[in-house]
C-alpha cells in the first residue's frame, strides 16, 4: 500500500530510480558507472548477451597474437566487481528480445520484465560479413569478441596460413598477428588502398609497404565472391580469382546492432545506425524516445568539421557517450558534442592515426581541401634512434580551417593526434596554427619544430602560392 | 652616381634591400633563413662572437653525457652551407660592439662598420653567475656554448665527484649526465624544489625522487655563499655549510644578453629582458625603434594566459621569434602572439613537461586556481610495457578556463603538452575540455580514457564539489 501511494507521488517520493541499461561494453558500463555517481540510491541494471563484460574488442587481438597473456587479463572487471564495488547488477548471457517505451519496460528472453524510469540502450556493433556462399564453413571466423578470439586462437594452431578478407584497421592488426604467430598472412580488399576512407592513398601506402616488409601479402580491389569447401573451408574467390587457404578471418567493418532498435520502431540514419539528439536520445515517428537515451557502436552521431553525419566506433568514443548517457539517464543533463573520432593503430613498428576529415570523406561532404604534409623525426636529427614521422595536415581550401590531419611514424603518434584534434574541434585556422600553436622541444622527443608544426607550415605555403597565383591572374 | 642616384629613389629602386643580422643561434639563424625566403635579392649577413654556429645549447650536455657522438653532431650547418644554399653571410668571431638606429649601422669590434636597411638583435642569453667569492676559479665552469661543453668534458675526466649549483632543467640534465659517466652527483639548490617555479611542489618531488634513485643526491635550500679553493676550486659554502668538491658546474639560469641593448638604450622588461611589440620590435624614450627587431633568449613577451610579462627561452621560441623577425626584417608583416612556453624534458627514465602557469607563476599573476590529477598508464592498463604518468591541469577559478598543465611519466609527455597548450591558448574551460576533447585510444599508445582526460574530469569535480558547497552555505 506504501509502496502504491508512493508509486503515485513519485513527485514526493524517495523511491530509488529504476535505471537499465541494455549492453555491458565501453559504452553500457561507462553509462552505468557513470549513473551510480550521480546517483548513489538508484536501482541500476544491466544485461548483456555476451559471457564476458568491460573488455576491449581491439585487445582481442593482442591476445591471440601473445603479446597478452590471456582473455583473463583483458577483462577488467566482472560482475561481482559492479555489485560489490558499484552496486551495480550486471546479468551476462541474459538477451532482451523487447523494449516497452510506453510502458517503460524490458522482456528478457526468459520471459521476464523489468520496469525502468529510464534506460540506456548500448549493445554494441556487429561484424559484418557479406551476404555470400560458404560464409557458415568450418574455418571461417570473424573477430571481435572474446568468444570469436577464444575460437581462433584454437583454430590458428593447426594452421599454417591465414586469410584476412578486410585491409582496415582491424584487419591489418590481425595480419600482423598472424605473421608475428610465425604464419603467412594474405589480405584481400575490395578497395585500393589499405585502411580506406579514413586514410588517404599515399599514407595508406607507406602503411601498406610496412605491413609487406612484415611478410604481409595483399590482394587489393578484389571484392570478396564465394567461399568454397566441402565442409571446411578450402578457397575463396574475390575479384574473379581463386585463393586456396585453410582458414579465413572476415574483418570486414562493424555494423551497428539494431535488433532492438528496429524492434522498438527507432529512426535509423543514413549510415544506418540509430539516429539520436546531442543529449543521446533516439527518434521514434519524428520524435524524442522519453527516458531513452543509446551509446556506443550503435549510433550515429554528427560531424564536428563537417555538416552531417558520421560513425564513431570507437572505444574511446564510446566511453564519452557512455558517460553522457549516463549523467542524464539518472536526471542530470549532457550534451554529446560533434565528433572527430581521432583513431590510433600500432602495426609492426609502426604506428598510424588520424582525426577528421580525409580525402575519401571531403568527398562525401563535398568539402574542397588543400593538403600540406611533412617528413622528419621523431627527435631531433642528430638525436641517435629517432624515428620517421610523415604527417598531414588537411585544411578547407576557402575557410582555411584544419579539418582533418593524418599521422604515420614509428613512435609518439598518439599525443600529436590529439593535438590536432584539440585544434579541429576549435576551428583553428592554419595561419594561426603557425603563428600560434607553440610545441615543446627537447632533443630526445621532438626535432626544435616539431613535424606537426613544420606541415602546418607546408600548407601554409599552399595557400599563399594560390594567393599569388590568383593576383597573377 | 647610378648608385647615388637609386640609393635616393629606393622607392623606385631595385637595389637589394640590407639586412643585418646580429647572433646566429636558432632565432638569429631562422630570422636569415626566414629572411631569405621572402626577399630572393636581400643582401643578408649575420655576425656571431661565437666559434659555432647553429646548434641547441641543450645538445651539449647530451655530448658530454656520450649519448650523442661528438660536438660535431649537435652543429647543424656551418656558415658555408648558409653562403651556398641560402646566400647568407655568416661571420663567426665576429663581435659587434655598438648599433647606430639613427645611422642605421653597426660597428665591428675591428673598426669595421655595415649599414643596415632592417636588423634583427638575436644575442641570446648568459649563463648567470652569482657574484661571489671564488667563481673565476679553475674548476669551476658553466654550462650553454659548445665551447663550455668541451672545457667540461675534458675536466671532468680526471674527476670523481662532480657539484652541480641550480636544481633547474640544465642542472639536472647535467647530473644525470654526471651519473651516467660513472661519477657522483651532489645538486645544490637555493630553493625547496627541482624545477622551481615552473613546476609544482608535487609534481617536482617526483622528479626529485627520481633523480634520486639514479643517484643523484641533493641539498635543498642552500643558496651558495662562496667558491673555496686555492687557484683550484676545493670546496663550496652554501646554506652555511661546506661542501668539498673537485669540480664545479654553474647552472644558476640564464639572463638575457644586455650588452648591446644597453648600449643602444632600448627599454628594458620588469623580467630584465628587451621588452617587444607584437611585432618583436624594441623601445627606446618609450617609442618603437624603427626597423629593429628582437628574438630569442634576450626579449621579455607577453604570457597567452596572464595579463602579463613572461620570459620564454626556449630552443622552440626562439625558432619561432625568428620567423616573426625575419618576416617583418623583410618587409612583411607578422606578430608573436602571447607566449604559453611548453617544455619538455628527458631525465634518465623519466620525462618531465610543463605548459602556461604553474602554481608560483599564478601567485606572481595574483591568479587564483583550482586543480586537478590523475595518475595512470601510457598503454591499457592489461597491455604489457606501461608506464606511469602523472598528469596534473590547473584552471582559473573564476572562469574555468584551463591555463596551466603538467605532466611527469616515462614516455609519450610532448605530444600530451602540446595538447594542451593548443587548449590553453584556445582559452578551452574545463567543462569544455572533459565534453569534447576526444582522444585517440589504442591499448599500446593509451588508456581508453587518456590520462588528460581523466585529470579533466577529476578537475571539473573539484568544481562541482564547490558548486555543491556554496549551495549548502
Amino acid at each position: 500500500m506504501l509502496f502504491r501511494w508512493r508509486m503515485g507521488c513519485s513527485i514526493w517520493s524517495s523511491m530509488p530510480k529504476k535505471i537499465v541499461i541494455i549492453g555491458a561494453g565501453a559504452a553500457g558500463l561507462t553509462a552505468a558507472s557513470t549513473a551510480r555517481e550521480c546517483d548513489p540510491e538508484a536501482e541500476i541494471e544491466v544485461f548483456t548477451e555476451d559471457e564476458h563484460i568491460a573488455y576491449s574488442p581491439c585487445a582481442v587481438i593482442y591476445v591471440i597474437e601473445g603479446k597478452i597473456q590471456d582473455f583473463d587479463s583483458i577483462i577488467m572487471h566482472d560482475p561481482r566487481f559492479y555489485e560489490e564495488r558499484r552496486n551495480i547488477l550486471v546479468h551476462t548471457k541474459t538477451k532482451v528480445i523487447g523494449v516497452d517505451t510506453d510502458r517503460k519496460s524490458v522482456k528478457l528472453a526468459d520471459g521476464a520484465t523489468r520496469t525502468y524510469d529510464a534506460m540506456v540502450l548500448a549493445t554494441g556493433g556487429k561484424m559484418w560479413v557479406p551476404p555470400i556462399e560458404g560464409s557458415e564453413l568450418d574455418g571461417v571466423f570473424s573477430i571481435k569478441s572474446v568468444s570469436d578470439g577464444k575460437a581462433i586462437q584454437e583454430a590458428i594452431k593447426g594452421t599454417d596460413s591465414v586469410l584476412i578478407v578486410g585491409a582496415g584497421v582491424i584487419g591489418l592488426m590481425m595480419a600482423i598477428a598472424v605473421r608475428n604467430l610465425g604464419k603467412q598472412a594474405l589480405v584481400v580488399e575490395m578497395l585500393p588502398t589499405v585502411i580506406p576512407r579514413i586514410m588517404d592513398e599515399d599514407m595508406a601506402a607507406l602503411v601498406q609497404s610496412h605491413c609487406e616488409e612484415k611478410g604481409i601479402r595483399f590482394v587489393m580491389n578484389a571484392p570478396i565472391e564465394a567461399i568454397k569447401g566441402k565442409g571446411k573451408v578450402e578457397s575463396i574467390r574475390a575479384g574473379g580469382k581463386e585463393y586456396p587457404c585453410q582458414m579465413v578471418i572476415m574483418a570486414t567493418g562493424v555494423r551497428a546492432n539494431l535488433e532492438l532498435p528496429n524492434m522498438m520502431g527507432l529512426e535509423i540514419g543514413p549510415l544506418g545506425a540509430v539516429r539520436v539528439s546531442a543529449t543521446l536520445q533516439p527518434y521514434k515517428k519524428g520524435r524524442l524516445v522519453k527516458d531513452v537515451y543509446a551509446a556506443g557502436d550503435m549510433i550515429m552521431c554528427q560531424s564536428a568539421v563537417a555538416l552531417g553525419p558520421t560513425m564513431s566506433q570507437l572505444g574511446s568514443s564510446a566511453v564519452r557517450q557512455g558517460r553522457v548517457a549516463g549523467i542524464n539517464v539518472s536526471g542530470g543533463y549532457s550534451t554529446y558534442p560533434g565528433a572527430l573520432s581521432p583513431w590510433v593503430t600500432y602495426l609492426g613498428e609502426l604506428q598510424a592515426a588520424g582525426t577528421g576529415i580525409s580525402k575519401a570523406l571531403a568527398d562525401y561532404f563535398g568539402i574542397k581541401i588543400v593538403e600540406g604534409k611533412a617528413v622528419g623525426l621523431t627527435k631531433a636529427r642528430y638525436y641517435p634512434g629517432g624515428k620517421s614521422i610523415t604527417t598531414k595536415i588537411i585544411a578547407d581550401k576557402e575557410t582555411h580551417r584544419i579539418i582533418g590531419s593524418q599521422i604515420v611514424a614509428g613512435e609518439d603518434v598518439t599525443g600529436r593526434i590529439n593535438w590536432l584534434t584539440g585544434a579541429i574541434l576549435k576551428g583553428v585556422t592554419v595561419e594561426e596554427f603557425v603563428n600560434s600553436f607553440e610545441n615543446a622541444y627537447c632533443p630526445p622527443t621532438s626535432m626544435v619544430k616539431d613535424v606537426v608544426n613544420q606541415a602546418a607550415e607546408v600548407l601554409m605555403a599552399q595557400f599563399e602560392a594560390e594567393r599569388k597565383r590568383t593576383r597573377a591572374l
